[in-house]
């Protein structure tokens, strides 16, 4: 029997996993990524999870046949190099060969949000539809698309980078050093942000409360509690994140005419229909009108397993492809 | 020889070319479309077109392999069917069946900014690019985009809608009833319209005056005169303009990460830098600092050309694919 192993590596937590025959996750393990102690220890944090999910026990009479695994971008897919992860302060790093040499096996990179895009399409909300986005709105927001049933990548491995999509062209400054990303307007570190303007201005008293009283409690869990609770300020805040969810959904949505939107994410997840009723309300009226009927969105479905099956697929894949007859 | 028939179907004007061995256009036609005078009378045209670059002269021991033909979007390609081209008055016709009938060959229809985008990519100033996004700044605005070589349609056809992605949220209302689209700001008609509304303030003396002194004669060419001369107004509009297409091209940087932007369109050939100095300033600071080092803005060089050499290189595809064996 083949295997084949899945890391999806984040900012904070490693999700490891190792997929069997059909697809099946056979066992998965999650730790912390421990940026803050360096690239050796994250390193040895991945070797660590990927142990964890084979052992005798896990695999039985089988070989595995390689890794997939995802990392925030931007990166390099055909070089196999995170160009720049502020998350896991690495910058330039040839994560592939690194992994391939302590491995021994082969192993392929793409960025995280391009993985759960691909899984969301085989194995989620987006099955069938062969030209898709996926967008995630988490503490940042990212996005991959599904083009012709295959990860778009664009020119250099950078496509894709929905949260820098302009919403308010003067808007506030975002992560990125521009102004307006969507991401500086509906992430969970903008909604959390709006939510403490609110609560230094003296208002935001039900958010406050939810969080115990104390504002650095305050985050998007406190904000989601509030807004399911019925308290108006709560869920304007997270309306106004949907809207300019939808605002942005509508400019893609001109441009590459999907047949799927699909939203993951911590923050969509958590705020469910709070916040994609505005975005809807707000993508129908921004999409081309010839173009309106073909307008769908839906929330996704795999939560945090997206990622790894994204992962294994795209191994998967990429193997299959190496193993093709190459042209003459 | 084999040759291929390519028209580009316009609101004012039926472009026609018969493409010979080598890609050469060995002759070519342009005649007024019509379109006020009724389906039948745009179709004669067409025929009539045809016609004229398929003499006895133009076509020498050689059959005619098919027809490509561009017009306005958004259209479905793979029914070969107008959906909706206000500017030709029609609504949901297969142009494609009727002309097959009419003229006993293969026609293969695509939308008219999608097939000037596989122009320039072939044989223009795109070429080598298979990751490029067109843009053509005339009376409106429209796109197509190359991806990995191909023109990419979407799930429907309806791809490349560019000049209605929103760059003022709340700005003026566009042809499409939206508000602040691309192309209700930066478009021939938004330049025209904001010329006349500095003159109704009493403002804008020099386009006035290169207009002869006449509200009703002015346009963009009289403003890009105007600006050619130095006259501040008319630059600011042009620059004005071109902010707002950089803002665009930034978030379709961000998105699609593509190695090229061509931008064509009688505005933009006329006006040149006058509008694409601001283009670049303003693409370059809205894109993701991570992928602003692969940002290349450069200006279309076929002009009328591009979409009837277009045209004939998506015919000859098709009928190459038409004849490649197919999987069982």
């Amino acid at each position: 029997m083949d295997y084949i192993l899945a890391v999806d590596l984040g900012g904070t937590k490693i999700y490891s996993a190792l997929i069997g025959p059909g697809d099946l996750i056979v066992s998965r393990d999650v730790r912390p990524t421990e940026a803050e102690l360096g690239q050796e220890q994250v390193l040895d944090n991945i070797i660590s999870g990927i142990g964890a999910v084979t052992t005798a026990d896990t695999i039985k009479d089988g070989r595995i046949l390689g890794l997939g695994i995802g990392a925030p971008g931007p990166l390099d897919p055909w070089a196999g190099r995170v160009c720049f992860a502020p998350n896991l302060r690495w910058r330039d790093f040839c994560l592939r060969d690194v992994l391939q040499n302590r491995l021994g096996m082969p192993v392929f990179l793409e960025n995280d949000a391009n993985l759960a895009a691909l899984g969301e399409y085989l194995y989620g909300a987006g099955q069938g539809n062969d030209n898709m986005v996926f967008i995630t709105v988490s503490t940042g927001i990212g996005g991959g698309l599904i083009l012709g049933g295959e990860i778009y990548d664009g020119a250099f491995g950078g496509a894709g980078e929905i949260g820098h999509i302009s919403v308010v062209p003067d808007g506030p400054v975002c992560s990125c050093g521009n102004r307006g990303c969507l991401e500086s307007m509906a992430s969970g570190w903008a909604i959390k942000g709006q939510a403490l303007e609110l609560i230094t201005a003296g208002q935001g008293g039900q958010i406050l409360a939810v969080a115990g009283g104390e504002a650095r409690d305050v985050g998007c869990p406190a904000i989601v509690q509030a807004a399911q609770r019925g308290d108006p300020e709560a869920r304007s805040l997270l309306a106004a994140a949907g809207r300019y969810l939808g605002q942005a959904i509508g400019n893609i949505a001109n441009l590459l005419n999907p047949s799927l939107f699909v939203i993951g994410g911590g923050v969509a997840a958590a705020a469910g229909r709070l916040l994609l009723e505005a975005t809807e309300v707000s993508a129908e009226q921004r999409v081309f009108p010839a173009l309106r009927s073909f307008l769908k969105i839906v929330p996704a479905s795999l939560r945090a397993r997206a990622g790894v099956l994204g992962a294994a697929a795209y191994a998967r894949r990429q193997l299959a492809k190496q193993n093709m007859p190459q042209p003459n």
